[in-house]
């Protein structure tokens, strides 16, 4: 299995990056991970590690790096030769069959839409999914953040591709899917919410559908996935995570009066809480999906350190299992509003 | 100043309800509190305190009560003679100058809308606002519930009045004003950011304006006021106290095998965590207020305690002062899409 990796996107990036790719090599030995970005800066990082399996990690020149912060659409423009768009030529010329990228998720996404080649079979327009965390386990929230103006059949795609990644990634049998809305009544939320409820009732996922889920439910885990359109799904992931850190430099502050008074125990109270930070870091899958283009595609956070992106080329590898992307088009294909081939 | 409260309103109610409204009357003496709901339970509260102000707290007897989970137009519709109509009905009549209720939310939105000529003169649709913490203080949020499908004059006009609202209420001078959005660049979000982006830009309140906020700004604090659609605001508030619920009952699960070693300090750190939820359950406003109807409402909490409650009067009493509306109509008048009188 070839996975292209983005090696210049991330906070961090290539230091990290590289690491976790070196990682990820050394313990699945099926991996060929193709290092995108600048040789010679890449070359510096495989040079610290003297047991790297080089021969699964080769590297593919991009003279350019798009930044976190740079307008997408403008800076693919611009940077022709980019590391982002150069790990999709890798998949629209079928060298790869997974991308994997820490960088700028605007580009990625617009890089990856640009051409509809790329999309699975019969899907609509591909949705970014966010796993979060519940009192039952990881759920799936899609879209959060790929497709501004959804349709009605574009979240019931979300639904259906959601669903088959929490089975296949998350290992979650038959997963409950909700939408999500303003209030637990049927007639709540706004048109796009009333007809998507509706296509929902009468699609082959009627059974798996449990209607609607207010913004406090989605911990509780009665449904493993979440559809929604993208604006919403944006802030609610980008409002997850800034109300999480508030809240632990809150309690940071808080128990920085205590700790001293602790002694050795307070080691284990500071311990436990950076574990549990650790939790709603999305390290364990690493970054979220892009679902329904060929093969895989993982977005990881900027953030993303060694595990973050060893994890991502892992599952990158599940997904990208041809039985997968089939599983996907088999399903749409039975529901409404699958798109017809127009590439 | 006369509010009328509604003591069947909220989970606990009616006693933590009157308590609250108790200690209101007792703290403000120009209150009065009119309770409205049945008769012979408010008055069993009532007796149970023989210090009450009872000269202050007339009771409104109301027969029904719509409840928490009750879909808002068709309960407003069969139950007649509930307290949140009554309530409304005294703010109608200039029986009372503001309304108080931790009831149904839905009904409380559904009973004030109903009747334009609630509304303060200019302004278009009443907005909820929400008070979120942040690293400056507290911020407003508006809207969260009352609108779901707002134009961008809709939002113009949240910022307007979160912003008097912020000012007055909240004690912050010339609070900068901020779009929630899914990226900090002006290109980004959907039609409806576009365009209020635009609007803001060309009003009065263009200096006031900091441009897109992210969710994950939000916390950050630089926006005082984050003006958003009714259907995001809405699930940015319930997920808001979703994830804060899920955070500590993790919390508190990684603190019970820590806390038995602490001994005596144990107590001190259970006491701090305590503390620190506290801050987050919107005790110190008493809840929302609907912006921009004449006199003042504030819809609290379902879960609202006598705190929240007193809380929430002292703030309905502020909200309700003559000149509040005044400057709403005034700024309002000065910038694009005012509503003309129609009622």
């Amino acid at each position: 299995m070839r996975i292209a990796l983005d090696a210049m996107g991330g906070d961090h990036a290539p230091a990290p990056i590289v690491a976790g790719a070196i990682e990820a090599a050394r313990t699945h030995e099926h991996l060929h991970v193709v290092l995108v970005g600048d040789r010679e800066r890449i070359e510096h990082e495989l040079s610290k590690d003297a047991e790297a399996p080089r021969d699964r990690m080769p590297i593919e020149h991009a003279s350019q790096t798009i930044g976190m912060d740079e307008k997408p659409v403008e800076a693919l423009r611009k940077k022709r030769d980019n590391s982002i768009s150069r790990c999709w030529n890798l998949m629209a010329t079928g060298e790869v069959k997974a991308v994997v990228s820490a960088g700028n998720t605007g580009a990625m996404v617009a890089s990856a839409l640009f051409n509809a080649k790329m999309f699975l079979p019969g899907v609509r327009r591909p949705g970014i999914a966010a796993i979060f965390p519940s009192h039952q386990g990881p759920i799936v929230i899609c879209d959060v953040g790929a497709n501004m103006a959804p349709k009605p059949e574009d979240l019931y795609q979300y639904g259906v591709m959601g669903a088959i990644y929490a089975e296949t990634i998350l290992g979650i049998p038959e997963p409950k899917i909700g939408l999500l809305n303003v209030g637990a009544e049927e007639d709540k939320g706004n048109d796009l919410t009333k007809a998507t409820r509706a296509l929902f009732l009468n699609s082959p996922m009627a059974s798996r559908f449990v209607g609607n889920v207010e913004g406090r439910d989605i911990y509780e885990g009665n449904a493993r996935v979440v559809v929604c359109e993208g604006f919403v799904g944006n802030v609610l992931l980008k409002a997850g995570e800034g109300a999480v850190e508030f809240l632990f430099s809150e309690l940071k502050q808080e128990m920085s009066n205590l700790l001293p008074m602790l002694g050795s125990t307070g080691g284990a109270v500071a311990a436990g809480l950076k574990d549990l930070k650790a939790r709603y870091e999305y390290q364990e899958f690493g970054g979220g999906p892009l679902l329904g283009i060929r093969g895989a595609c993982i977005i990881s956070h900027g953030s993303s350190r060694e595990r973050a992106i060893k994890n991502a080329l892992r599952v990158a590898s599940v997904m990208a299992d041809d039985k997968l992307g089939a599983r996907i088009t088999e399903q749409l294909a039975a529901g409404p509003g699958v798109a017809t081939t127009e590439a």
